[in-house]
């Protein structure tokens, strides 16, 4: 199981918080992190996961590991600079976003594209004329986003 | 000058007949329409284009050009999948996205994310903590599109 | 039809010769130009194409237009570094290799994994335990290269 | 310290021994393993490096996990088809060739375009006007080839 935590560079410490609580449900679950490999969300999740023996892959924009969170056990430097966004969702069997800016919407884009699931914690709204767009599940807390991204991939 | 027109492989005819006069319109400009290559939205923009004299030129997904759209001059299998969505934001100067899905949603977050200007006609509208973002501006008009699309470029 | 060019981006006069036939005889044959979009054998193969009324396409690997040859009618920043490569050879019906460096040898080596034909003037010699690879089809001149490229695709 | 095995989908036994030897010796020296995931050198390569307590990671040319070599631990479906021979290099500090296709041909020249030191064990031999290309350093042993890797990337 291979769940994807995206999110901007850089985060206040409410977020990094939550992301940390979200990579470390994820190592408890023994599932593996999937991130963009750099700081703020991608960093906290990383290192909520390390620290609890999960195993942590970042795929980077870069053409080297220049930059890559500390917590990353496998550092994977693209070079395909915001290319390497569909790789993270491609990697990804669900998909937590939490706040983020345009990057973050661009995965979200592509995961729901690609038919994954995505599940949001305090990110973008998406809507139509007005409508709100149902494809980002809303979670309140970490942990609910852990419990739906299991629901929803049970069967995988 | 490139502009790229984003938007859903099918659609109604309303927005065919829009994404039509703004390839027109980019014809008459004597800019270079870049799109996904496919169907919908972007074969009618491209048939806008090819029929006003204009050049245009599409970057498939697939890893043949077996269903491009007849009215793209320059067609580009990539063979990337969803990734191909960064090329298309990456050659563009500028973006005019007329409704669309999921993947016209992670173009708009690419272009966005590369600093390049969007201006959306009927697409999706994007918010925060119920506050809307002002990335995406607004077009009500094929012809207001592409006049703000020349303002947002000139320069360049 | 789409004939690409590959070779390196710094060349000597002769083989800059040989890319402006080349080029020149692609255009002639009213078949589209794909290369790199650089310098060396690309820019010079792009300069016989556009001076005999051709249509040159290049798929450069940076993330701006900044550095492309000027005879490129379609310049395009893919954004993926050496990974463009695979995009030049996928975008290809045959390729044809003059003179050329690594970044040739890699094009070579996606072109014939993709299937699509070779052609070299002056380029790498491939071999295995001593045995040369017949994958590569060696041409004396660029009237033959061409004659060859167009024998190896009818039925495209 | 990252380093890539590159051979073919498919291979002889004896080739596939190397390979084991490779990844076993790789795993030895605590380097992570990268390859492409699939089947011959590939699959076994990171079966000598997962018996041994290596860490293994697959980047696969495929949307899915389907297909993935059973002995790789963090399996990276890529989605770009041949482009993805680019992350591999990409991700290596030296590559080390065994035997190999027209696929392995291609990431010998983008890793050597990249500047990564590239060791070859029975793999192909380049040449420019009946010359030998030194790019490739030759390996007569597994041994010797992990040998040298270490020696290149020493300082890195």
């Amino acid at each position: 199981m291979y769940i994807a935590v995206i999110g901007a560079g850089q985060c206040d410490q409410e977020t990094a918080e939550v992301a940390y609580e979200v990579g470390r449900l994820i190592a408890l679950k023994r599932a593996i992190l999937v991130c963009g490999g750099l700081g703020g969300v991608m960093n906290a999740a990383a290192q909520g996961a390390r620290e609890t023996g999960g195993l942590t892959v970042g795929i980077l924009p870069s053409e080297t590991r220049t930059g890559a969170s500390k917590f990353i056990d496998v550092a994977i430097p693209s070079g395909l600079g915001e290319a390497r966004n569909a790789l993270i969702a491609r990697a990804a069997d669900v998909v937590i976003a939490i706040g983020g800016g345009y990057g973050t919407l661009s995965e979200i884009g592509l995961a729901l594209k690609m038919g994954k699931p995505v599940i949001g914690l305090g990110t973008w709204e998406i809507s139509q004329r007005g409508q709100r767009d149902p494809g980002i599940i809303v979670a309140e807390t970490a942990q609910t986003a852990i419990e739906k991204a299991f629901q929803l991939t049970s069967g995988i």
